[in-house]
């Protein structure tokens, strides 16, 4: 059996890629884990274009009921993909599972995961005062105290959007120096709203049904009182300390930024024949519901194109 | 008053590009004859993310309601935009009505029009069989009977959509021969479903609460007997005649390709400083409301990055 084009993940990218792939009548698949992508945790999505405010979980929802309606789509759920091979003008997508399936095309849009602290507090507080995402939440932190960790590019564009909306910020990082550049820099501390606590460790974020705060000792033994630990009273925890794409199962097969993030051309073509991306994958630099939806209907249109002129 | 951007035109890329900029806190005015872009028109739409099926009116009235519920957003209705002007680093935008604003950047979403037959029915018939958008619509037409107008490469791409769903599709040109690539055309006579009707020129579409037909006449003497009118019966007519970007008020402020289509890098930035685009206004090659309103969030999250540099 061969597939026209097979579709790694089902977040709005997958989903949009999916539904477009499956109405063009091409043989299609789709391997998940699971439904919805990253703000499937979110408790509220307020700019998916047309949902004035819907939770993560509903999102999630609609996406998956809409990609199950189509009825020509093959789907697997829970399984994982360990291998993308090639295999003369084709690729063979191999699963955790020992499945194989062979496809002319594939659209790989596994997405990323940001980097968590890994502390106690972070997971069960996520959506609850936890986040990762100021351009999507930072207008709940109306008047409300936010610590954001990390000073990387995104971290201070996580300031620069909370300082519009919240009364106080912290900025957080385990060195001793802004990482980010410094014309946002300057930027911050114009607001006079900003604080800046460097060489600081974050231990845990607690809280009741919310976040209520952070517990943190200051690595620097010059500067600190010994290894106390000291508690910050914030209603917000922005984690800005990177992300990781999904991209171990590509090999070598397609070109990536420094990052590792699937590098595409505007109609979401890797520098591998056959082989799309889009969404939190690729190296788009906003990382957005919207965006990566609009990107997978390109990946689609472009597959369908490519497929065309085999 | 001096905004920070205002944007042109609220089909699904200028209003996903005024949430995103208003939940940024820039100061922003959206500007726009109406709300929902062309496919407001349509009766159905099935490929919007997370919508299984939802009409033209509803999908207009869900982004505008959307839009509507940013309370730091300033909206114009009812308004067409007449020029554009540079004015040192800012940028003056004129009114038909005579009135003036300030910006210093412009989100340019003013969407393109499919051109038309102008015969009598089209209008009637629209989205009651006569359709502009075959990757929308193909899948509406299935074992029905279509005609498909005009045969260059966007005509042969509705014929190939088409041969997944229609049982007999027609296609139609005033010309003698076919205008579209080879390698299309190969496909599509493979079939054995489609017939090609060189020199004809459509008179009207008639039909009761749909479609029933189309009226032509043979234009060369030689091959047809006079002038007599004959009629085709098909269940729909695609219309793939070109499509002509709303760009009048733009001057030559910001570079375009040779179709007149505004061209944007990745970021959806024009060549002009300040001037970003996005929807079917650009040179995207596939104009879908999914992937309009990715690219307004992205020309809006690259107008506020632009400000953030000033």
């Amino acid at each position: 059996m061969l597939y026209d084009t097979i579709i790694i993940g089902a977040g709005p990218a997958g989903c949009a890629a999916a539904i477009y792939a499956t109405r063009k009548k091409i043989k299609t698949m789709l391997i998940t884990e699971s439904f919805g992508g990253q703000s499937s945790a979110s408790s509220v999505v307020e700019n998916w274009l047309g949902e004035k405010s819907i939770s993560g979980f509903e999102f999630a929802r609609k996406i998956e009921e809409h990609v199950r309606s189509q009825k020509d789509l093959e789907i697997l759920v829970n399984k994982k993909v360990s291998l993308i091979e090639k295999a003369c003008n084709n690729f063979i997508i191999k699963l955790e599972s020992g499945e194989e399936f062979e496809s002319k095309t594939v659209i790989v849009t596994a997405g990323g995961n940001h980097r968590k602290l890994n502390i106690p507090g972070e997971k069960e507080f996520n959506g609850k005062g936890v986040a990762y995402c100021s351009t999507c939440d930072a207008p709940m932190f109306k008047n409300k105290k936010v610590a954001v960790i990390g000073t990387g590019n995104a971290g201070l564009e996580a300031v620069i959007d909370l300082l519009n909306y919240a009364s106080k910020i912290y900025m957080i990082d385990i060195s001793s120096e802004i990482q980010g550049d410094k014309i946002l820099e300057q930027k911050i501390f114009q607001s006079g709203k900003v604080e800046f606590f460097s060489e600081v460790k974050i231990l845990e974020i607690y809280g009741d049904k919310f976040v209520q705060g952070i517990k943190y000792i200051n690595k620097n033994p010059l500067t600190s009182s010994g290894q106390a630990q000291s508690n910050l009273e914030v209603q917000g925890v922005f984690v800005e300390i990177g992300s990781v794409p999904n991209i171990d199962f590509l090999n070598n097969l397609v070109g990536k930024d420094k990052f590792n993030y699937i590098k595409t051309n505007k109609n979401q073509i890797t520098n591998q024949p056959g082989i799309f991306a889009a969404g939190d994958i690729t190296d788009r630099i906003y990382k957005q519901n919207n965006i990566a939806a609009g990107d997978g209907a390109v990946a689609a249109l472009s597959a369908f194109d490519y497929l065309k002129k085999l």
